[in-house]
């Protein structure tokens, strides 16, 4: 069921105002009208969440495990009306709308699984030393436990594994914080659907209802008040640098700061080694193509940047490449507001001195659809104009050809921090490639060779991260398991009585948890 | 040698201005004069430090964890010269300051042990499912590698433990990351001699000589340039709230904004339950007494605030503390800066409505003593004054009798973020403890039953954190071996060619370090 509600803890409730839900392919109009939360529901919500929190928090591992499984599957049970209802408001196609399901739900689930195995509560026990002198050591036994309440802020690109459930939920869930979701206004609808899964199953496992709300809506005061609540303690968020950079401010400023983990920016350099130019450049366009233009190339780990060093490599990769792009069908984009800024982007870099546009796309049909572009410049250029470090969403890449490796080094050198560094290598490149592959590690949270960038693994090895402006805590990843870390904080219990120890820090370790006794890691079979 | 000079890399510097240190308990002028680095200073230190980070950052665990010890052994080697310098300089006593030495000696000892252990690198394997349907997973490893060089901030209140070879400096270095540490002014030579022991160690372990530079100085700009600097990427500092939070508006307000661990500001709640209290509310009179005016009271640990229940047990603890605290003589203090201060705060507090003072130390003799001082109030009073909630830096505290246990928890819940909460309880006590813990872990970095939050223990399990204004990160800690954590990033390495891959990541496991394959810890032995 959609009507439009705002849906705070067990409850839903109407606004003031209200919008509508607009068909990506159309810009039509969709039923019904969505009522704007506001700050009065901020209070509300938050209220309800740090209620919810001395239960939530403490949860045994099994308990929200399962309550998690159970949200996975009240999104399965959603049945066909989510993904046609995601189609209408995204123009994203069935297919990835199923896989995007499917990322979601098995998200959840290995989050559950994490939960479970408890490794994330880091329990580390250096036992009394009743005789040491000078002064005897007292028992001192640390554990992670959850930061607060969380403030989530979906984003447009990923309507189901980076909106309402997506990774920030799941990840603050699992760490057992609960969560205010700020509702993305590009598609309310499928938002409402996952909301309310979320909310039968807190309902379903007898938690308090303030362990999930949905705040949808339109209004900038409204993310405003939601990260300048005191109950809020951190804030997760995946969007435009501008609009994670605002969030921070807010957060900054409050009489207590808060974390805000924004994930950005990033135009994921690719590297093509001679040796791998050489070797199979024509293969490497027609993949490169393909992971630049899969889903209107609006993914935050799109290939926008490409480098390589002068040579006949270069320039049949750069034509073939150009070949298959010229024949990409334009795609409908999410919004029309993502669309104009779009080809904003690729008018401004088409103007910028020293760029050429080597090709384009097929023509839209509508203003709601965006071709793809590639365009090429040289290092010179590149190292003397910022704004074509940029990063445009959506499926345009600007190749730069440096005259040499050591130029190639001076542009990578130059470029803020991104999500992905990739390397295409052949054997006879491996010592060119040894030497970049720590740059490429400083600059980025990934580091992939003969691999493209799109395509986010959700595991535990994955870093979704990266230096600013990739995100605004290099220390953080958004996707896979270890994006729990954001959302815990250890603390630290001295010579408390046995019994009064949270359990996974008793003696007869209750949770059977792997352990730090004394510095050395001891598995809790051993 | 104390010569006053600047030390950057392998070289000495002289500066612009000079500056003088002060003996604190006389106010009188030591020798030499020290020179003020400056902005150029700046520069050349994180230049070089920049340019040391490839090696230093790589090292394997086995050579850095030998520098430390290096470090530590030279450390030793400084002899008594050490201790009378900075009995000089800070008024501390001697076996305060021996002690302080064996810690500071210690912590570079166990962060080498830690170092080599290598579970920080936090190894994850997700090994490639090549058969895996729809799509196959690549082959992902994570670990954690250094953020960068790092400024590091010390603290006047611990000349060794927490200056220029102290907890931020030797997590720092454990982590891999270089270090430029602002010397602190009130203890200059002090600071110049660990300095020069660690240039030493830098220089006979064949390091790049940009992994730590000293830049003493006393001028604002300083720091703020330093913070400033784009190759800086985290700053560690000790310090008052007004200072931490002047850095972190610098970091923030950069290009690329980077965290600030700032630990500035506790009272370091106390709450005697009333069985303790009736049981042996003398004892803990004395012990209270004790934990106060130990070191002048100048530890950021420092009992500051006591919260009892009203009844004849809070007024024999509070006549008993009073008797104790009457014959405490008056101690130099750090700086002359720190005892007006101290003075202040005293004078402020004591002039809040409905605040009495119940006892006050032995006289002063001159202006760089501090006198004990313990003042009551009510909770009415307290929560409707914020002022004293607020740090007085010295052997001050502020003993809140409370009407009942509803009233007493209403004082926790109005309480800013604590680096300890301590709880003293019986048996008797049990059932109203298990109520408030879970409070005082929300509000606080360490819990602590029984016991005085002085003294603190470096060790695996300790949290030296918590909630702002405790620090500024809630995530972290800046003593034991978890302050690590705070200078580490994870990067992901997805389908490198094993040789391309760092040795913590390949294979072999040449560093044999226990690895999470597929969620799963695996001892490295195993």
């Amino acid at each position: 069921m959609i009507n439009g509600s705002i849906l705070i803890g067990a409850g839903e409730r109407r606004g003031q105002t209200s919008y509508e839900a607009v068909e990506a392919a159309t810009g039509a109009t969709l039923d019904p009208g969505f009522w704007d939360a506001d700050p009065g529901h901020v209070d509300e919500a938050c209220a309800l969440a740090a209620a919810a929190l001395p239960v939530f928090s403490t949860l045994a591992p099994e308990v929200r495990a399962a309550f998690m499984e159970d949200v996975a599957a009240r999104i399965l049970d959603i049945g066909d009306a989510l993904i046609t209802r995601a189609m209408a408001e995204t123009g994203l196609p069935r297919a990835r709308l199923e896989g995007e399901r499917g990322r979601t739900v098995g998200q959840l689930r290995l989050f559950a699984a994490t939960v479970r195995r408890g490794d994330w509560l880091d329990v580390t026990i250096d036992p009394a030393q009743p005789d040491r002198q000078p002064l005897p050591r007292p028992d001192l036994r640390r554990m992670n436990q959850p930061v607060g309440p969380v403030a989530v802020f979906g984003a447009s690109n990923f309507p189901l594994a980076f909106s309402v459930a997506g990774g920030d939920t799941a990840s603050a869930l699992a760490a057992g914080c609960p969560v205010v979701v700020k509702g993305h206004r590009a598609h309310p609808g499928t938002g409402e659907l996952v909301a309310r899964a979320i909310q039968a199953a807190v309902s379903a496992a007898g938690l308090p209802e303030g362990v999930f709300s949905y705040l949808p809506g339109t209004r900038r005061v409204l993310g405003e008040a939601l990260v300048a609540d005191p109950r809020i303690k951190a804030v997760g968020f995946t969007g435009s640098r501008t609009g994670g950079l605002a969030l921070a401010a807010i957060a900054n400023g409050r009489p207590e700061p808060i974390p805000v983990y924004a994930e950005m920016s990033s135009i994921n350099p690719v590297l093509l080694l001679p040796a791998a130019l050489a070797d199979r450049g024509r293969d490497l366009a027609a993949a490169f193509v393909q992971s630049l233009t899969m889903g209107a190339g609006q993914f935050c780990t799109n290939p926008g940047l490409v480098l390589a060093v002068e040579g006949q490599g270069a320039e049949d990769f750069i034509a073939a490449a150009a070949s298959h792009l010229s024949a990409v069908a334009a795609q409908v984009m999410l919004t029309p507001g993502i669309c104009s800024s779009y080809c904003e982007g690729m008018e401004t870099l088409s103007g910028r001195p020293g760029v050429q546009r080597v090709a384009t796309g097929q023509a839209a049909a509508g203003t709601t659809q965006g071709r793809a572009a590639l365009f090429r410049t040289d290092a010179t250029h590149f190292l003397a104009d910022p704004v074509m470090g940029h990063e445009v969403f959506g499926a345009s890449s600007l190749v730069i050809v440096c005259r040499d490796g050591t130029e190639l080094r001076q542009v990578l050198l130059a470029l803020e921090g991104q999500l992905t560094a990739t390397i295409h290598m052949d054997e006879a490149d491996r010592s060119v490639a040894a030497e970049l592959l720590p740059l490429l590690a400083v600059k980025a949270g990934r580091v992939l060779a003969n691999g493209w960038p799109t395509g986010v693994e959700v595991c535990h090895a994955m870093v979704h991260g990266g230096p600013f402006p990739a995100t605004s805590d290099v220390r953080s990843t958004s996707v896979g398991t270890l994006a729990m870390a954001r959302f815990l904080r250890p603390v630290c219990y001295q010579n408390l009585p046995d019994a009064l120890l949270p359990p996974a820090l008793q003696a007869a370790n209750p949770w059977q948890l792997n352990r730090r006794i004394d510095g050395v890691l001891t598995l809790a079979g051993a």
